[in-house]
């Protein structure tokens, strides 16, 4: 096939300015190899990124994202809930589950779309219990479902043309030896490929979009 | 067509003890009509009810649900949220809508759970904003993902033969006048038929459904 484009929305020779939040996770490697390949990735996370950043504290958001000036992408690939049986969620289980993956995530949204640059993208985390639930894994799915929710709503109301999408992955190869007896039967997803769906968002122009990758 | 029941789950002539919560709304009055013609219905709300219930405040449900005795369903057409363009929405507004129409039901079902007879259904409310999304509607969208995926994720693992699902209704007639403007061209449905979502769950025999009505 031969392409010839007609607009100006791909130009394949521009390197992005990305940061990535939770770089250091399972997902996080698997982004930052794909989406290093081509564009500056600005690792963010808890601990030991060069940026720090909690995802539960909207202060810490504004202070990582404040001296970076305008970036042209922001990833999350991370996003903590708590994990144990239904009925054994605690209170503070539930209220960190919140407060990280799904409120944190908004959060970072929110704050973070001041500081892109004019069509520039947010990518989400979601994942495979939004839909296919575990047991131990109900926050999770509580979690996911705010997310794919609010990716939708937030993609008609965005300024600036400003996209936002959620990838979705299933679980991964690399975590089997600690997730796998959690989801027996479930077809892993190797990091690289999960990676596919964060460079679709971000590479692509779809909004309000989730990316199943499972 | 002349029906041989081979089960015993079906029993037309016993009524249910129902407590519903939100009985005053305007989703909840569409219930309390139809469920209330078949079985007992127990109107709960945070003013004006049988029972004074803050979805918002845990300790509330417990002293709520404590002096009731034994429940064969709880169904919860309650759950407000926040209202706003999604640049305008606060921390506040945000932190409401996750306070009651998200951990608001989850904490319902926990602990209405623990109330509830073997076998008994706990139903929730969801929404058409879940994947329509409209202005505004970032906060609702939000916690009807959560109240979705939350209601997969509990039915495989509550216990005691517990049923859950949840019921999404589409904007309904009844507030037109105050939400028309947001909901142009979704079609309206009326209380009346939102309230056949909830006798599904209630007097069917599914778990881990979502019903949309809209």
């Amino acid at each position: 096939m031969r392409v010839v484009s007609t607009t100006n929305w791909f130009d394949g020779d521009t390197a992005m300015k990305i940061l990535l939040v939770g770089a250091h996770g399972t997902v996080g490697r698997g982004v930052a190899a794909e989406l290093g390949a081509r564009h500056e990735v600005i690792a963010a996370g808890r601990h030991g990124a060069a940026v720090t950043l909690d995802l539960a504290d909207p202060a810490s958001i504004r202070r990582a994202l404040d001296p970076l000036g305008p970036l042209d992408a922001i990833v999350s690939a991370a996003g903590q809930v708590g994990w144990a049986p239904l009925l054994e969620l605690t209170a503070e289980q539930w209220a960190f589950s919140v407060a990280n993956k799904l409120m944190g995530q908004v959060n970072l949204a929110l704050i973070g779309q001041q500081h892109l640059r004019d069509g520039g993208s947010i990518t989400l985390t979601s994942g495979v219990l939004f839909d296919q639930p575990v047991p131990f894994g109900a926050a999770a799915s509580l979690a996911n479902g705010g997310i794919e929710a609010f990716v939708r709503a937030a993609a008609i109301e965005l300024p600036r043309g400003i996209r936002i999408n959620a990838v979705s992955p299933g679980v991964l190869v690399e975590s089997m030896d600690d997730l796998g007896p959690y989801f027996r039967g479930f077809e892993p997803v190797p990091a690289a490929r999960a990676a596919l769906g964060y460079s679709r968002s971000v590479e692509g122009a779809d909004t309000g979009k989730v990316y199943a990758v499972q």
